[in-house]
């Protein structure tokens, strides 16, 4: 956990400190969706939905909790009317524990939040929320000692580790929820279904090889300003992606299995 | 990304500073009236009126940072009571990227607004959703290579490259969705959502424009206080055209959609 580098320039500074604004406005608006929406589908999928704004709003939670120590590590000032500098104040920006502290949750949540919407039979939904729930708390405890780690042959260690749960969430998204997805009710809602799981795949993907890339810039002394507003302006974007579209397809489903059954067409597809 | 020009008048200041203020009470206000009339139209209009509302949420959450930042970069005071005086303090004003933080979002939450207020068959809402979000998102993301971009003949080449997706939205917006317009089931409904179209084309037509008229100002060194007040003033402007009386409308559309629905009188027009 090195300090900050100090040469940020006024357009960097700048556009990492709007990459937590626009999380801000994205997360939260996603959250007041999913739970505006609670009431136009029914009782058996509002848990999931419940729980698709919940995850968001932790997201949204910890951008506030970057943009205020983005702006209070440093000071951004034009004296003469020339162009803006940059310069720390020496206050840490504080993001290294806080990523760590929101997957921690929204991870488990998200995996809940399908399995809970896919509404499988009650022991087999109890029986994947568990598994998958500390599968994912597995792979962030063992991803945090990944980040901390300065060495790059320990580093690979923590990655092979922290890659056994991780693979096991995946395959189980790819190849355990097939026959689960093929007994839903209507076509609609398994293709949504299906959609769901592999958005759920690709941010998977994404996060840890974000991270990675992100590590392994810093141990080969790249770990520069450009480097740190790419991963932050990264992560703002698979959150989109991973949290906020994947909610709407989880709403997209409740939407759809609440009016199938709403309507009594319950066609076994 | 030159710094703020130092020669504000005090009237000058102070009409910048109200038009943030009037952009949330405005913002804010809309965004109460769409979420407290949900009860109110039938469940098939509620996603339109809930992402209305979130537009203008997200609106004035941009309007609330223009202020405070506003209020930091200047220090206006009277010593001896004689005029106030406006004085840089030499924070910067963020304002550069947070507008396109804004439009990245609400551009196609606006679009999909309209699409889903017009309830066509649920293929073709799915796929315009998409086609139109997708070509938003392009449209911002390009202008936003147009904004940061001094050099004017590059300039426009961004300018052109935008205008390809920009085209795209306002033919599907004029000519794509006539045949789906006549298939309103009342004449009142029908004339709603033509005008609704008409507001989205105009106020497409005013932000590049404004955008660009800003751009070529300060290229050609007018980037006086005179057309920041004005640029700003005309955004707040636009933003109560384009994003509350649009909403509006969106909401006039479905409640009188659903007073047909529950009346049963679907005439097919």
């Amino acid at each position: 956990m090195a300090p900050l580098a100090g040469d940020w320039s006024y357009a960097e500074w700048n556009a990492t400190y709007n990459a937590f604004s626009f999380g801000i406005a994205a997360m939260g608006s996603a959250t007041i969706f999913f739970w505006l929406q609670l009431a136009n589908v029914s009782k058996s999928y509002r848990t999931a939905l419940i729980i698709a704004g919940i995850v968001t709003c932790i997201t949204t939670y910890r951008n506030f909790g970057y943009y205020n120590s983005w702006v209070e590590a440093f000071k951004v000032v034009t004296n003469d009317g020339g162009d803006y500098t940059v310069t720390l104040t020496g206050t840490p920006f504080l993001y290294e524990y806080r990523d760590r502290g929101d997957w921690m949750l929204t991870l488990p949540l998200l995996l809940i939040e399908l399995i809970l919407v896919m509404k499988l039979p009650h022991e087999e939904t109890v029986s994947l929320c568990w598994k998958l729930g500390v599968a994912s708390v597995l792979m962030v405890a063992l991803g945090h000692f990944l980040e901390i780690q300065d060495d790059l042959p320990v580093l690979w260690i923590w990655w092979f580790l922290a890659m056994i749960p991780f693979c096991y969430v995946v395959r189980t998204l790819v190849v355990g929820l097939n026959e689960a997805t093929s007994k839903q009710p209507t076509p609609a809602a398994a293709s949504l279904v299906s959609a769901a799981r592999y958005v759920t795949v690709v941010s998977w993907l994404a996060y840890p090889f974000v991270g990675l890339a992100w590590q392994a810039m810093g141990s080969v002394g790249l770990a520069s300003p450009t480097a740190l507003m790419y991963e932050q302006i990264g992560y703002s974007l698979v959150d989109v992606w991973a949290k906020a579209f994947f909610g709407v397809l989880i709403w997209a489903i409740a939407s759809e299995k609440s009016a199938v059954e709403e309507s009594g067409r319950l066609l076994p597809h």
